[in-house]
């Protein structure tokens, strides 16, 4: 940490940051990506280098996070399982101490929330969630941002969130670690998660880490859930880790398919989401995602923005 | 693009460019050698970020091109299969859209041609061939400038690729992605390529995608391909991606290995050239490889250089 | 190498330097390593590239030396196994030659040290040994640093190798590469190494590549080598490569502990190290690398600092 930081903050759970911290990301969210898209150059990270650590393996989360890095000035160590697997050769807090003597900020992509929280625990720089088992908040940083911007309510003069209070975002399909960041979400900015799992893969509310049942409502039928929505949003049936359960997953999740009778049962200008990879013919029909209402390919860019939002709070604090 | 950018060009084949486009990209490759050997710094490419996608394993494409970005200001994200197999989890189409999203210019190496066609029509940024089994074009693109720069025919004034008409390429071996390769530059450049290959391993004009025939004369005894050539060039008998074959090709191929009667029979200046990794006593001897008369490892340095001059000419066009 | 510079030096084994460029390097990692605590800018590599070879697995030497060159302002390409295990596709030579004409300097974590030799022979830029079986030169330097840093005898005015002749460093353990090592730099620089090892483990002076036996003494009990010395420090009992012996080596290094009996019998303010990663309650009990003589954290962070003034040195020799 600069000398003159205050506290220094770690991203592992949505939760993590107030709701008036969310609209000053976006709001500098914004001002990052209008530089980018004018080929201004913005640096503020220079002489700053990022370690990620991936246990899963990634493209989106990869490539967002180092590109993001490096046009902020910055450089990105990257490390695979095959460098180095937290827990094997060390415990994990000597992995964070170490490391963290060495870089400025730390992605990491794992298993266990647990494992994130250790490490966090043990180092002396931000770490930041990039998917765990129970949670991937910059994802939904990323869909919340292309949601405000979809709206039209991303701008110079500052980001009003009270937009998204009683808004209805429809989950179809597992109960993972997206679901669970879409509830914490929904409990901080005052909107409302419609949650449709096949039984035996409902959202946990103690695992999502949420106060209250306020913000969501499970719904059997998919389409039930769907009704009325401004955002329908699913993710794959199998996700990394849950390989095993594929076959019986498939099964499962037949009837989980975000289709054009689900998307007709939301808000005629509802949005459609995923955070990818996708899976045409099981979580979303082709005419869905690649159709008007999707907004899918905003969204991945869009996690490169925010992410470096993301490290640039981290990092320095409020600027200006 | 940059704003201002006319059309987005890939280079997926040598004979996506044109002759002229190639008497340009040689004075620069020529212009940025001649500084990186002065140590004088040259950075047009800050803030822009290569993706690499290697789904076959590389040293010399890796470090020529990930060295020759940073060299140029610019920043590399390096995807092995582990992160990232295109196609497998995910529509090659849907990789395509999200990494052209987050980087500005992509090198695939690969193994279908279709594929890296698949991904350059669904990407927004320029897209480079760094191998696949069907075309090389970066190494031919090293191999005439080595030609030309051994020939002197390189200067600040200008490149005349003029002298390379009538001139006479002997490839001895496999009819392999090299030798389609060093077809279209012969239909391109007007010079005349000698192939020499077992039976069952020859070049097939289809496959090179050539327009007639006329650049190229096929000869069965490899020391006849030689006979008069400027420039006897070869590669290891079995690529990547063939390893299975390895036994048969190596009864296939014993008598094409490229040795001092060969040389013998070619002009007395003329030069050696491989591609790398070499195996001695196989595709070529040792005596000819480590001799007076080959070039392979300016070959090796100069895909750094002309591949600092590809990008450029990709991401900015041309210069001054 | 920069025009005006004499000669190329590699940083093979300790002994490739002499006591006045240790010196030099530790007055340097002081000066380097308060400017980055200082979060002042410090680039003299632009420009230039590290490539970093890893043929075994390393979390520390790939944090340390990439960071460490980020911050220096230079770039790095980091070359696994799976990307080119040197010696299987081509000669290490061929490799030497190519890899060296695209860098600017190398850093090479092998088997073998005959084959980072091989390299550096046939390499145009610096070579430095990121671990052999034989040596880890870049550790010792780390923790001499460490040492002198701990005395409080590193400052502005220069540093004085001399407060190190005559001290004891006990090395209770395997007769590996770190001990080697030890011995090459209690030769150089004057102080002697009390050794312990088990029966079979011996340190052999040979490999060690010393020129006398007066720089170290043996001990059969590990408690003997400790008793007065001014540094104990310890290795896991199954380095990289060795993974087969592991079972027998836990049996024969059972009495190999570190503990705080080991400490007691060292000077009062004795020193432990550990260049990690550390299996507690096998070659050192908790008690002791997270009680108050451990310094293996600083230690690990201290393994960037001397390298960057390694590099440093073997690129742009001495500085002002």
């Amino acid at each position: 940490m600069k000398p003159g930081m205050s506290l220094m903050k770690h991203y592992l759970q949505f939760k993590d940051l107030r709701a008036e911290e969310y609209a000053y990301l976006f709001e500098r969210a914004r001002n990052i990506k209008t530089r980018f898209k004018n080929y201004e150059k913005y640096t503020p990270l220079v002489d700053r280098t990022l370690a990620m650590i991936f246990e899963k393996a990634s493209t989106r989360t990869r490539v967002s996070f180092e590109a993001g890095m490096y046009q902020m000035g910055g450089s990105v160590v990257h490390l695979t399982t095959g460098d180095s697997q937290l827990g094997r050769s060390e415990p994990v807090e000597d992995s964070a101490r170490v490391i963290s003597r060495m870089v400025d900020i730390v992605m990491i992509r794992t298993y266990e929330q647990t494992k994130i929280e250790q490490f966090a625990a043990h180092s002396r720089v931000p770490v930041i969630n990039g998917l765990t088992n129970e949670f991937h908040p910059c994802q939904i940083l990323a869909d919340l941002y292309t949601w405000l911007e979809h709206r039209g309510t991303l701008s110079a003069a500052g980001v009003d969130l009270s937009c998204l209070k009683g808004r209805v975002v429809a989950w179809v399909g597992d109960g993972n670690n997206m679901a669970n960041t879409w509830l914490q979400a929904a409990e901080i900015l005052g909107f409302t998660v419609h949650v449709s799992t096949p039984g035996g893969y409902e959202v946990d509310p103690v695992v999502a880490g949420i106060a209250s049942s306020d913000c969501y409502k499970v719904f059997d039928d998919p389409r039930e859930a769907c009704r009325g929505a401004d955002l329908v949003t699913t993710d794959v049936w199998t996700s990394m880790g849950y390989e095993a359960e594929n076959e019986a997953r498939k099964k499962a999740f037949a009837l989980w398919c975000v289709d054009a009778a689900m998307m007709a049962a939301a808000k005629p200008d509802a949005l459609f989401m995923h955070c990818l990879p996708a899976h045409r013919g099981e979580e979303v029909t082709a005419d869905v995602i690649d159709g008007p209402q999707s907004v899918v390919w905003d969204e991945a860019e869009n996690r490169m923005h925010v992410q470096k939002a993301l490290m640039e709070y981290l990092l320095l604090g409020r600027i200006g």
